[in-house]
């Protein structure tokens, strides 16, 4: 069942955080070596046909055009095709994604999908907040990453009755997943006193309701999963994805409450995948805020609309709940790297569903996992991809 | 013969030059709507499933994240995947390539793609010429587009003897082309002594040897070869394709006086479709630059390695030669907005194949055409395109 046409053989995460000391060009350097040497088998690395670069920043300088010869310069790829993939916040799945689809057309049997950023050291007027507007005159005067994303968050609190307490129990989860990931930016946990006495940034959000800028990358090898059997005995496959767009303007949205981006992408990927969302075993979904997590919950059909809050107030979501959420730490802790973010939940799933997530492990029932992404001007991309595996 | 698996069923360019009053969405509109309109059969807009967005300056402020949500609402195409590509100067073919791979993949049986851009009315910080530079602190000093083709022209005069009269040669030519095309941005005609005599940029490149900056867009609908007959009687198929990387530092290139990656995306599109150069019938190369069309017909193999300058003194490039090359006027005399500049030579071949070209008709024998780009930074990333077709 699922479309299951490629697996992910291989994947790596680097460290994610303030990495003054290291460039993009190494970053992915780092991801993209941890990956091909996770591949069970071995692989060599001029066996690679093609490759996809997901970043928005893109360089250091934040200048427009790396294309994809920066990342086959930093990788050994020179010669063979590399294509940039910028798609908002879901840059990183977005090229996972096209991956995929570059696998399934029988062109390219093995392609890498690596994505990095560098978003500490950009100067202010080049920084994601800054960039996160369209440029209308008026309708999009002041807005930001939290601006962009705190109406539907006020909105949720009228209409459901959601509460701050809610958002904070989200931070306090992913914090606490966090705080057993080593590579995660925030390795501190926090309470819900913490959250809601820290200073606000824009009304429902305070400062620790918000994801941290990033530093860092991520890698997966894609295999077309006729020929996986070779570079592993367990690979994970691509069950299904679905990508999806929206109405930029807020005055455009359909739902005030909610994702419809979200919500087109999860139905083309349950679809594909030919599964429920009770079948999922866990899930790494976009909590750029605590407020976005309980919505994707709505969104994705983890629960009934509007019991978001409740859900992850009753431990659903934890580690050890019916359908752990971010047990990675999530945007929250482990940090967000944009064009990374996405390519990073893919391996962490990858690794939870062949059982080797460590200290974060939870338990694989069904076989399947959800990543999610949400974002672009006006949160009007998405992007869901649904692996299935277990541990040997 | 050839691959053979997606048909391109429409095509549109919109008019290319300094066009201050349409912004970046409504030119993407605009050919989009002229694609539409040109499917043979018509198509109902609401059976194009997904989208490809190729720009690099993203939106008229330059912003860096466009994302695909932005064409999406432009062409109304809310609510389906759209993905924003960026592969430098090779940006808009590039975006045809991954629509390509995604209806081979089966996943998408229409797909369409858009490349636009708005060059003419950003400041000087963020101008393509600006932003042409990798930020190393000597080694790219004073990069331009301008000095990361000049290097590979002086050589080429070096050591093959290639003249200033040779490259003006090329001017006069696409000129002339140019002045048979509506929607070019330079209508004129010009002589060898006029390119000779006008201002120097960068040796060899006097002002007229150089592309313009360009407002413009183009589409393309690309639809699965097996059901394209719902749309046409006649569809040009896409029969191969190539991309392909290079090093990004002028001392790491093993050719000096061509560009490895225009080599490698050749040879692969050629034998993917089946073809050797000698079975073209036209050609519409990345002529950035007076010699880089010259290179280009040697990277491509039209003729022997250093006989560039003699196949263009010759005329064997003119719409009347062997094989016409820019027939449309190239980027020197259509322009060269950088994400549409590939989708509308694409275009214009798909016209050209089917006899469509009007006053640029050139003869068409075998009905193969060649679509090329070389760019990024330092020409490192290549693309070509090869098309078949015939009139009914």
């Amino acid at each position: 069942m699922g479309w299951n046409r490629v697996a992910v053989i291989g994947g790596g995460i680097t460290e994610f955080g303030e990495l003054f000391d290291q460039e993009l060009e190494q970053l992915a350097a780092d991801a993209y070596i941890q990956a091909l040497n996770s591949v069970d088998k071995g692989i060599d690395p001029n066996a690679i046909q093609a490759g996809y670069f997901g970043t928005v920043m893109g360089t250091l300088q934040g200048n427009e055009i790396p294309s994809g010869a920066v990342l086959a310069n930093a990788i050994g790829l020179v010669g063979k095709p590399v294509t940039r993939i910028e798609n908002g916040c879901p840059t990183g799945s977005e090229a996972v994604r096209q991956g995929c689809l570059a696998v399934a057309s029988g062109v390219f049997d093995l392609v890498a999908v690596v994505g990095a950023e560098k978003l500490r050291e950009l100067p202010t007027k080049d920084s994601l907040l800054e960039s996160g507007r369209l440029g209308h005159p008026t309708l999009m005067y002041a807005r930001t990453a939290a601006t962009l994303f705190a109406p539907a968050a006020t909105r949720h609190m009228y209409e459901y009755g959601t509460t701050r307490e809610h958002m904070a129990a989200v931070v306090v989860k992913n914090r606490e997943n966090g705080s057993l990931n080593p590579k995660a930016q925030r390795q501190s946990q926090v309470t819900v006193e913490e959250v809601l006495d820290s200073p606000l940034v824009c009304t429902p959000f305070n400062v620790l309701d918000c994801c941290p800028q990033t530093d860092g990358a991520a890698a997966v090898i894609l295999c077309n999963a006729e020929i996986a059997e070779r570079y592993s005995d367990n690979p994970v496959m691509v069950a299904g994805f679905g990508a999806a767009t929206e109405n930029l303007f807020i005055h455009e949205k359909v739902d005030q409450t909610g994702f419809a981006a979200t919500q087109e992408a999860a139905r083309v990927a349950y679809a594909m995948a030919g599964i429920s969302p009770k079948e999922l075993d866990l899930a790494e979904v976009h909590d750029c805020f605590s407020a976005t997590e309980i919505i994707n919950y709505e969104d994705l059909g983890f629960c009934e609309k509007g019991a978001g809050g409740r859900m992850v107030e009753n431990g659903e979501t934890k580690r050890s709940g019916r359908l752990p959420v971010s047990a990675s730490g999530g945007l929250l802790a482990k940090g967000h790297p944009v064009g990374a973010t996405g390519v990073s939940q893919i391996v962490e799933i990858c690794n939870q569903l062949l059982g080797r997530a460590e200290a974060q492990q939870v338990e694989i029932r069904n076989g399947y996992g959800l990543q999610h992404n949400i974002g672009g001007y006006s949160c009007a991309v998405s992007n869901v991809t649904i692996l299935s595996g277990s541990p040997n």
